[in-house]
């Protein structure tokens, strides 16, 4: 039975003030850290295991994955890292906190941004210092604009079927370190979960959540370790 | 011009207690930590970048790699580890400390195994402790009982041949964590060090050694970037 377990990143520095990250590179905090390792600890004392792992290419994400491992006697596996992995981008909202978004563009509107699941936010600015289309990390492809929640599914389901997807059918264990909304992204397809209620979806920072699939990849039971 | 670095692991907890670790997978300490944090912040001030990174299947090393590209916010480089970049096997001497090895084999033949090219230790005895050859690890592969530098050469060289001399012809700027005899292997070849001499060779713990390289791979400087 292919087994898939999903982590939302630990607590970033920038999920404690309120602001847009998206793919800013916010790191961890130890608070962060802390919820990294203990998601290992969990993982190592429930008996799971992993033959490979795969993780964006942003620092929360692949630090929680790497201290997770650690706890876990396992950062000899195999590790894949991809930006189809990353944070839905924030576009021009990136950097702001909750009450300067509000302020700059009215409650209503952010309530809109927040919960719909096909407005992009507006774009990213040229000349912002939150602009990394220059960023060798993403050399060779074309960083977003802005991402509504719909872009971030469509660019994260095809790394899905390419890359992860064929692993599991193959019998190998994955471990997933990301964000919350690629991971929304996989619930969603995994869960057949609607577009409108997909937006709701809080994942928490920390916490593996367990798929148990049957041989086409759809969910037989998904629940999180900490309640096992 | 093809450029490479080398990085031989911070001090480990057997590096300390001066006992033979081989493939027995033993962490690094706060110093060893430590090391491998300055060796990061290091490279990042003397201007260092890298496309591609290689380790070894042992936390030491792995967790050396990662410490020192969280420093230079470089946790996202893709990874490769592969058995073949570990520590020389050192069999039945694996755990013993230099004391304990003079006790049972005598000062002489402790001098010839630390000292030959080719000259194995005597075997994993069967049912230590320290016997890796059921390790989920190293599934797949051949555990050595024991094995000569000249061993650890012979197993170094085609993986560098095979994943690691090509990205460099590709132009790829490379880092490689790893061990003090997998190190020898790669400066030994690179350097066309003699088998006599290759013995005496020591390569410090978490400093970064740089080579510039010709387009044939071989060594046109080589120098520890401390000294820069």
């Amino acid at each position: 039975m292919p087994q898939l377990v999903l982590i939302r990143h630990g607590q970033s520095q920038w999920n404690l003030e309120n602001r847009f990250t998206g793919w800013w590179d916010v790191d961890v905090t130890e608070k962060g850290a802390a919820e990294a390792r203990a998601a290992g600890v969990l993982m190592r004392e429930k008996g799971l295991d992993f033959d490979q792992c795969f993780t964006s290419l942003q620092t929360r994400a692949i630090k929680t994955l790497n201290l997770a491992l650690e706890e876990m006697q396992r950062l000899w596996l195999p590790v894949e890292k991809d930006y189809r992995l990353n944070e839905r981008h924030y576009g021009g909202l990136t950097g702001l906190n909750k009450q300067e978004t509000r302020d700059k563009h009215g409650d209503e509107q952010v309530h809109i941004w927040r919960r719909s699941f096909d407005t992009p936010p507006p774009p990213m600015e040229a000349g912002s210092q939150y602009d990394l289309s220059a960023d060798r990390r993403y050399a060779g492809i074309s960083v977003p604009a802005s991402e509504s929640l719909k872009n971030t599914i469509e660019r994260v389901l095809p790394y899905w079927e390419a890359r992860i997807a064929p692993e599991l059918k193959a019998g190998k264990r994955i471990l997933i370190s990301a964000h919350g909304n690629s991971l929304r992204a996989l619930v969603k397809h995994l869960s057949g979960i609607s577009d409108n209620d997909i937006t709701g979806l809080e994942i928490p920072t920390g916490q593996p959540i367990v798929y148990d699939l049957d041989d086409d990849l759809n969910e037989r039971e998904r629940y999180y370790l900490s309640e096992r």
